[in-house]
């Protein structure tokens, strides 16, 4: 029988989501508990990786198991199991279902402007030094929707066949606070290169200080260096993964 | 010459403000870095404590000290010395300010509604397993505004003089997110007792599940009993600190 499960982590203590030597990942914290649930060895496949530092509210993944425990308990069975950093927010039976062949996934990129780091957001946001355009940033997020060649916005050393991908939906949210400002950047889209969603906040904050947006000439060239800094992995969260067929009851 | 620090910390690693043995505390933190700043002992005085695991967005403290060092420097000059966990966001000279005499303080309490924990959420609110009612905690959060004797929302142990306080406004504020809820619960006034936040909160909350206000009741007789359960420390941060002359140029 397959299930899926639905995953949220804190990734400040992750080399990333997947199995690798000398680093603490998710899925081998899921495939321990699964495992040790279940006394058989669990094999546990992702919807796609995260990098070390990045955190999910909405990671999706599946694993085939026998089990007498009902589909909806198993959540509650592998909780007990988990560290408090990685929590099973449901679990589903879903014969035929592979959680690789999501329509959408939604990221949050999240980073704030204010003169000192404030130590209750270095968690989850990035500290930035200048106060960027709120319009300016949402000017240059529209360049990004589409279907593009996003060679440009993709770290070295990616696997992937091409560099092509459909951005759904891209803005800029903003929240203010005591002498500061915090900036969410909304990305959804059909696939995402290694680090795209970093180097298109890494974009937008440097345009909205006053850089003129490169993301056409990144488009037409390809070229990594017109576009702005990656930004670091601990402002980004994957928010959610979304299906044809969704196995849990509501997204 | 005396100086005033505005400033923030994450709770999470600490046994709160005040210096005690065997606890690591902000006010040590700071007090040893002005002291290696300054070359010479430094004593440091808070606005208030705050207990074991509250947060500070906006604490207030000052110290005497004689130095070269630009007022406004010194912020910058102890954060190189200080942990990541706590950060000065303002230093400014302040002859004659006293920190303890602030004349408001705004609070809030953050929690969330959900099956399950969220790990990204769980290091600065609580998660509650009920949704309560926005309209009813709101209601019951009027009753506490105004002057009265919040005996019965202090915990034992307090070295108060008087239990009488006034609370100038406190509401809830909502946030919906995928499948969950997240409540802040704002507070001010001009002093507060020992845990007296947290028990508010958790009063609201349960008045928000369905339970008759206790309030009323609680002023009346000064029996704690008659409240909801003390809400746990993390959920808490003291956002202000709020004074007739501010030694800050904008808050």
């Amino acid at each position: 029988m397959r299930y899926a499960l639905l995953v949220s982590y804190d990734g400040t203590e992750f080399g990333g989501w997947q199995i690798q030597d000398n680093a603490r990942t998710v899925q081998a914290e899921i495939e321990s508990a699964a495992s040790g649930l279940f006394g058989v060895p669990v094999k546990v496949r992702g919807s796609g990786r995260t990098d070390a530092g990045v955190h999910a509210w909405g990671q999706v993944c599946h694993f085939d198991a026998e089990t007498s425990i009902p589909a909806e308990r198993i959540a509650i069975c592998l909780n007990q199991r988990l560290p408090s950093d990685v929590r099973i927010r449901k679990s589903a039976a879903c014969e035929g279902f592979d959680c690789t062949k999501g329509k959408e996934k939604l990221y949050c990129y999240s980073f704030y402007a204010a003169p000192t780091e404030i130590p209750i957001l270095e968690r989850y946001a990035v500290r930035v030094r200048r106060t960027p355009d709120l319009n300016a940033m949402n000017a240059a997020a529209k360049e990004l929707e589409g279907e593009h060649d996003f060679k440009a916005f993709c770290a070295s050393g990616s696997s992937a066949k091409t560099s092509v991908r459909r951005i759904f939906e891209a803005h800029v949210e903003v929240q203010t606070f005591f002498e500061g400002t915090m900036y969410r950047f909304y990305v959804s889209g059909a696939g995402f290169l290694y680090n795209m969603v970093r180097i298109m906040a890494g974009e937008l904050y440097e345009v909205g200080c006053g850089k003129p947006s490169a993301i056409q000439t990144a488009f037409k060239t390809g070229q990594r260096s017109c576009l702005g800094d990656t930004m670091s992995a601990k402002g980004l969260t994957l928010m959610d993964v979304r299906y044809e067929n969704s196995p849990f009851q509501t997204k």
